[in-house]
């Protein structure tokens, strides 16, 4: 499994991903699923990756090739096409050109072609944009009313992202709640775990600000987690009791 | 969808049902999807259902019937067999019993025979006791490292259950904590909703202490979905900031 998340604020974005891969519990691997294309100060595109890691390897292997061209035609590499939407197609092309060449091999062994994309970042001329790509190769763009995309196991830790974060949140919001939210996800799914990979774009830079590999070693992330226990408990504790458990039976 | 769970603690157990049942999102229902099964002083059982509906209410008449039997002999039904594990094994009887009559023909129709149920209570003589049931009848029962099972929409309500429940805590805050358990999945799928049912089976009792049906004008609900989201955001904005945003490239 997988857990991945982008997030689109005013100022930039955030992308987390875990890096555990596995094949039943006994094969467990680490792989990194976010993968950076940049020109510095003209482009940065992160790609965050999940679903069948073969499928995914093949995908990220056709779209570096193409990137590392010297001659590539204008438009047909994440490096030289126009804009972010642009990006999102060829992602998407690549994922048809996959799924024709081992989908129907694959079905021969009863297995499914499943795999799912975030891209985002800024081209220079554009506004940040962040998107969502299916294993069709079709794929949707955040709105004004779309703070992130999630991959993979998204659901113990989206809660948290519904309550604290809003477009107009800071880059440091951003961070602090994809944090929790990963350490909601790992501590209910065996298959999403350390390290984690933390990419910031700030707006207008069309550059990573940061690119950072966190493993059980780093403090901050280790003081978050401990913390943000510490403040549920203490949080629910502070709610008030009902009084139907303490008085006799009947309707309260 | 649905959400329920069902907790054991060392004073009782906690039930929490929602009872929103869709086929799809234009065809949205309320039904109860919790049942009990009592003689007061001797026994309390609680029944949770998931899954299909049809399939369910099968399951949930063959046992009421089978209670309401006068002449019924020792052993074949909720209200007269020795102890829970039999209580859950009849259970299990009557889905296998539905299996035979419905399985093929919602196949012809492409429908899995889709069930799952939480058992739980005490009959005295006994501890109090916690089964979950699956669609092949077959169930696992609740050990001392269990404190609760839950059905249907799991995912998005089981982080905060998690942190704070034990099997010491008391049956205040495992009702508090069913409750916000409820809060996250309905703020995150639509098809799981109000008003929920909730039971509470003090220990040793062998009765319903309480039997409440909570919707939207609750004020106990409403007062801790209020003071439970105002908390996480306090306590997220309470967490130190990380430091790699704010400072240039490279890594912390």
């Amino acid at each position: 499994m997988t857990y991945c998340v982008g997030l689109l604020l005013d100022t930039g974005l955030v992308f987390l991903s875990d890096s555990r891969t596995n094949a039943g519990v006994d094969q467990i691997s680490t792989f990194r699923k976010v993968i950076v294309f940049e020109k510095t100060g003209e482009r940065a595109l992160v790609l965050q990756t999940s679903g069948n890691l073969a499928v995914s390897q093949t995908v990220v292997n056709a779209l570096r090739k193409r990137a590392l061209e010297a001659d590539a035609e204008p438009g047909t590499s994440l490096l030289n096409c126009e804009n972010l939407y642009d990006a999102a197609r060829l992602v998407g092309e690549a994922l048809r050109e996959a799924y024709e060449q081992d989908a129907e091999a694959l079905k021969r062994f009863g297995l499914d072609f499943n795999a799912a994309f975030i891209l985002g970042g800024q081209v220079r001329g554009e506004v940040p944009r962040l998107f969502s790509i299916y294993a069709a190769g079709n794929f949707i763009e955040a709105t004004p009313d779309t703070t992130y995309f999630q991959i993979g196991e998204s659901k113990y830790g989206k809660p948290i992202i519904d309550r604290v974060i809003r477009r107009s949140s800071s880059l440091n919001e951003a961070v602090k709640c994809a944090l929790i939210s990963m350490d909601s996800t790992i501590r209910s799914n065996l298959s999403v775990g350390l390290p984690l990979d933390l990419v910031i774009v700030r707006r207008d830079q069309c550059r990573v600000a940061r690119h950072v590999s966190i493993d059980a070693d780093n403090a901050y992330f280790a003081t978050i987690r401990g913390m943000w226990g510490d403040s549920l408990r203490h949080a629910f504790a502070h709610l008030p009791e009902p009084d139907w458990a303490t008085s006799g039976p009947g309707r309260p």
